[in-house]
């Protein structure tokens, strides 16, 4: 507990935090085409192989072979026709042929399918060439050959994407196993703040964090379910958190309320309600006043006003959580190296900073340099404690965002 | 005109094929609620400036200096309050204070705010510390300091992200205007197919290209329209192919009829409902086996059967062409070089190969291996045709997938 009554912790220290209050979400059913961006609740083996039958991979005529070697070796009789999509459940006989469409099921007895274009079909017969009869390559995909019965096709804790859903239906199954979206209420405080255009001017404005709330917590699974905006009153925050654990959230998300001089706004209606406080402040800028803690079963983040903060704390804080509340291996935000592309003076150097920035790769070098003043960054350059200069080409540490770290 | 009739294309000259056919779709306004990953239309400047008055960035007491210097020079009267979201339209006479939150309007005549913690309030008198009113730091936002109205804010041609929603909202909008998205009709031929479980079994297996379809093609802003499954049937096709400018779509894509002696099922049938062939084949592996043309003012892509090449050609030509549509710079794959992790031979090297891969970032160096047999990799690596050994730590090209691309 330091002066003012604040706990602080570092970073990574908060991150730590976090992690450790966060239980897995249950799993729930859902159709493969409503999967995509889901996370995979437990490994998945293939329910059939793939193919599920000898498959001919070209349309053609698959031959039984002779028994023995005479003059029509190279002569089949075509006896049948066998269309994709139907099941063969006859033998072919040895000197026999049938007609084959790509994707056709190979009948017993078949060796190999020669493709139309290499053959000359006549009087009922088809002719081979002979040295086709030899190749290595049967225009056959052999049942299981892709992948067999039970074979590990994904992992848990893997985010599904559309090659996934792929590989997932050419096993035959229609539906996958995914942890629960987490559900996320979020208010944003501030008097000021309106959602009317109407009522623009005069004082208000608009609430541009709820839109980088919305946006930032479906970006990484979550359900979010907005609040509205609310005045700074205490009694309201109070009636609100009050029926958090009655609405069964499993996340709450306040903005604002969390200044000098407000602080305690948030803070006293949270624990009036019965919150518990883990954490109050994060020795970083921005995002140095955040409330961590405990209502019920329902993880609270009372997250500050300004919105690059709030989208700082989304990116290395609560997204990582909403990721690791449905499972998701590695859940804190990636961390790279990559060379600044110019030098950096810092003024306040007393606590870990984090910069927008802009991360691109060059020639097999990755390289980094601060957003513009209105540029939206793809990561968050860290610059440490104590470090006030850095140089053009100093390899520096990254945070990529939620969005990117995922698949990065 | 190549053997067979062949219109070959390299992997460039296709993608510039593609480019000069497109045209940008319309615009249309959504809310800013619903406008994440859309595209920018046209550049979007502020409607209002940020913050829209001046605005107080503490709770405390907003002065008004006295004139000339006396002994009461740092005590004010308090007058008023000033809660925030409420204009205040007075003018604060010299040698008075008002009480103001944050995010509270400073009335005119108002020179600074001092924190409410650094003052002493007695008998209706605010008493500030001399050196306070002194201080560079007025705790005032001045209208217009972060954004000026008429500022530029975002290009045309940016894809929306949560930081953009929050950007727009903060200068007073509430829509944006975003190009129309691509409405793209697709069907998987081929008679052993289906997407119904219980036909499972005997020869029939699922479309995994439809599931690989409908997720990447939502991931680059299209909209995409299942025309479902259809068996291999130049007469379907064609009653599809002849309503395809009916529908009104400006994409339509087909996968599988293109194997060699399928191949005149697709292009036959299109050619009859009238279409246009711009090429029908690329000096590439996977892909190689791939319809572009026209057919009214509708872009036709008629793609192969495995999925592999399907993804491929999604990522690579289709995904950037759906990109175009909607006016985004530098639409093409994003090709960056990075660092092969393990030595690489090729035994077909005739043209163009592209291999599914893993990027990562070590150490601000960029590196590439080869994906899994199963697994989802988020880059291609480029393999020149004549090229048949790369050595570990080579450079080589990479195109990353779109939906990385699109940030990085």
């Amino acid at each position: 507990m330091g002066k003012n009554g604040k706990k602080c912790c570092s970073l990574q220290g908060a991150q730590q935090a976090i992690l450790t209050k966060i239980q897995k979400l249950p799993a729930e059913i859902v159709l493969l085409k409503e999967a995509q961006q889901r996370i995979v609740f437990k490994d998945v083996v293939a329910v059939a192989p793939q193919p599920s039958f000898d498959e001919s991979t070209r349309d053609g005529y698959v031959v039984a072979l002779h028994l023995g070697f005479d003059e029509k070796t190279n002569r089949f009789e075509i006896v049948d026709e066998i269309p994709a999509g139907k099941p063969y459940l006859k033998t072919l006989a040895s000197g026999t042929a049938c007609k084959i469409m790509t994707g056709g099921c190979v009948p017993k007895g078949g060796a190999r399918v020669v493709p139309y274009e290499n053959c000359v079909e006549r009087n009922g017969e088809v002719i081979v060439p002979e040295n086709l009869l030899q190749s290595t390559e049967t225009f056959i995909r052999k049942v299981g050959s892709g992948i067999a019965q039970g074979e590990w096709l994904v992992s848990a804790e893997v985010l599904i994407q559309a090659g996934h859903l792929a590989l997932l239906s050419s096993c035959g199954m229609h539906s996958v196993a995914v942890t629960t979206r987490p559900l996320v209420g979020y208010v944003c405080t501030g008097s000021e703040l309106t959602a009317e255009p109407e009522e623009l001017g005069g004082g208000r404005k608009f609430s541009s964090n709820s839109f980088l709330l919305e946006g930032l917590l479906s970006s990484v699974g979550a359900c979010p379910l907005n609040f509205g905006i609310m005045e700074d009153s205490q009694q309201e925050l109070l009636n609100l958190f009050s029926k958090v654990s009655i609405d069964g959230l499993d996340v709450m998300i306040t903005t604002g309320g969390m200044g000098p001089g407000k602080y305690d706004l948030v803070e006293r209606a949270f624990v009036e309600a019965g919150g518990k406080v883990i954490f109050n402040a994060i020795a970083m800028r921005p995002g140095k006043s955040i409330l961590f803690g405990i209502l019920g079963h329902t993880l609270f983040f009372g997250l500050p006003g300004p919105p690059n903060a709030v989208r700082t704390l989304l990116n290395v804080l609560v997204g990582p959580a909403l990721l690791a509340m449905q499972g998701v291996r590695g859940a804190l935000p990636k961390k790279v190296q990559a060379h600044l592309q110019h030098q950096v003076k810092i003024k306040r150097n007393d606590v870990l900073r984090l910069k927008d920035g802009v991360l691109t790769i060059e020639e097999g070098r990755c390289f980094v340099r601060f957003a513009g003043r209105l540029e939206v960054g793809n990561c968050f350059i860290l610059l440490s404690s104590g470090q006030a200069h850095y140089c053009e080409g100093e390899l520096v540490e990254v945070y990529l965002t939620v969005d990117l770290s995922a698949r990065l």
